[in-house]
């Protein structure tokens, strides 16, 4: 069979401030074109679906009318987990109506268990879950970490393999390189809760979500998909999109998603930025993060900054900041905690402290006062 | 047909600070038990299945078991509707997978004009809404209120009847008595929101949710059901259930619901209340409200009543109290905010200010004076 593989959907999720449903939506278009041009036979979404637990209503609506897309209309069998983000509760809202067109979606770590047959292929739905969900399930005081209990639920999954059907696990976790040959990616971050590949190697594939970068691992048969669009600056060159998997033969295809709005890292000097040339040549709907190359003080720069791209998402000096009069003075002053906190925030964001921001730091330094009087 | 009318279950609802789980599941195993033994062909919901727009988790899941449980296990047909408690958003995740199991869900205002057709019968679900939904579907800038919507609404549906059939609408709003006969309900309290019973005279049965009374209207076929427990002191002497309702010929028929824990307000003195008698006549698990007709001083009185009965959900004075030395002192003397207030906490709770109450006044009060000198 041919199986899409994406995750980590973040459905609600702003970026430093600005909506990102349109974007969203955008980006969901594309993985139905794909779907549609690939003739996929299911659609696997690695969990976090929602960016948060309690996403807002809006969110709640864009996602149920992806699913209602894809699923109803579409007629695409989904298999989907819960992520870290999302509430397993929420999320599990309608799911025994779900399965009756063939919306696979599981919340429960007991019910990973018991694979989702699926033409040639099981199906291991792992959703995002604590080692004390393994220690109750098997009621075992061992499983003290992701690691011990993942090892439990795997050797339980293998007595359910059926020997002439190709065996998929998807799931939400942090992996490791195998611990035995890469050394690139040996190093254990995320300590107790890393899974190290070695653990995975008895699945035909394993489709995971978590990690919002496609090449975060160097395996043939366990990836991530990676997030649909980019999240961070830290994901500003990460190339996104969704995995077109074949199990027999084994084939694996990475289908690119265009960002509608791209992030761009500009480390520029601020004359260069406003330079009509390099103004022209970023779009205008591109999310930009600058580090200023400049150290002089400039004033009111995000403001102006903004007047030529109007979506910046971060500013950062490359190589720091001159200080001004009133910072090199202030250094051995005795100044009071206002005057400290207001040139602080100068320094910090290149923006004068408002006037009501200025009485909410006013208030709370009272009352912090007051406490340690009291 | 014969269908059962319920609404207000509030799941999630809280009793001042008492979790209404128990009763909540306790009440619903009777509904159960009346649907089976009634042999219902369908369960009307008049709105506020949920008490809040954000239930929280548990209340999430004990209201999908609930419907699991009807729909799924016992095959009944639903029929429901959003009220003003509901997020419709919310609630109407998996809705289109519903309908596959006769789980018929509205939470939006155009579906309301479409009946569900059911053996002779023909459901109207309007779900609760505000007039600017009504101006926007009908484009209609004079749909100035309820009142005037609704009729535009109720004109829609009636070109919709099929006059073979009844027509059962049910919506969730406040009704008051007709404006022509019965003086005893003719104040419209509530105003423009409220909405008369001579609009709703078309339908063989208007099945509502909004007030707690099954009581509230003096109508044979425009009824509300009232909740399904005493949700206030108010409720008290309200009996609650659900009604049967059959439709040719038209039948009408109350069941009670037993309230697992019931509310008792007492109105006596301090030693009659902590009396053998008085104590063993009511039952340990009920929520007592108390209205004490003392008017002396008793020192830690709360707590004291609470070894008594564990479930104290008010306490008042029937007759007011008479007033302790520092409060007769206090009177004309010029006393600071902070003495002020503990001596008007202790007066209207009949206990003494906690040392982190007072360090939380005391924060308040610092600010609030910061605030004003600023």
């Amino acid at each position: 069979m041919r199986f899409l593989h994406t995750a980590d959907w973040h459905i609600g999720k702003k970026l430093h401030g600005f909506d990102l449903m349109e974007e969203q939506n955008n980006a969901f278009e594309q993985v139905k074109k794909i779907a549609l041009e690939q003739k996929v036979d299911a659609i696997v979404i690695a969990g976090d679906l929602y960016d948060r637990a309690l996403p807002n209503e809006a969110a709640v609506e864009e996602m149920n009318q992806m699913i209602i897309e894809l699923n109803l209309k579409l007629k695409k069998p989904i298999l989907a987990i819960s992520g870290n983000h999302d509430s397993a509760t929420r999320l599990n809202t309608g799911h025994d109506w779900f399965k009756t067109t063939q919306y696979f979606l599981n919340t429960n770590l007991a019910d990973a268990l018991h694979p989702i047959e699926f033409e040639d292929t099981q199906f291991f739905l792992l959703p995002y879950f604590q080692p004390y969900q393994a220690r109750n399930l098997f009621e075992d005081t061992e499983l003290i970490d992701v690691k011990v209990a993942l090892k439990r639920i795997i050797k339980e999954m293998k007595t359910k393999f059926d020997p002439k059907k190709k065996h998929v696990l998807t799931a939400h976790f942090f992996v490791t390189g195998s611990s035995k040959t890469d050394s690139e990616t040996k190093v254990e971050v995320g300590g107790l809760n890393a899974v190290p590949t070695d653990l995975l190697q008895d699945f035909d594939y394993v489709a995971l979500g978590h990690l919002h970068d496609k090449d975060a691992l160097r395996e043939d048969r366990i990836r991530y998909s990676g997030s649909l669009l980019k999240f961070s600056v830290s994901e500003a060159t990460i190339q996104k999109g969704v995995w077109i998997v074949d199990t027999d033969p084994f084939k694996c295809t990475f289908m690119p998603i265009i960002q509608p709005r791209d992030i761009i890292v500009l480390t520029k000097s601020y004359q260069e930025l406003i330079s009509p040339e390099m103004v022209n040549q970023i779009p205008s709907e591109a999310y930009v993060a600058i580090r200023l190359t400049d150290k002089a003080i400039i004033p009111d720069i995000m403001n102006n900054l903004r007047n030529y791209y109007p979506r910046i998402i971060s500013l950062e000096r490359a190589y720091g900041r001159e200080k001004n009069a009133a910072e090199e003075e202030s250094i051995d002053l005795n100044l009071g905690p206002m005057e400290l906190l207001t040139n602080f925030f100068n320094e910090i964001t290149d923006e004068e402290i408002s006037s009501k921001q200025k009485k909410w730091a006013a208030q709370s330094l009272n009352s912090l006062e007051k406490e340690t009087n009291l």
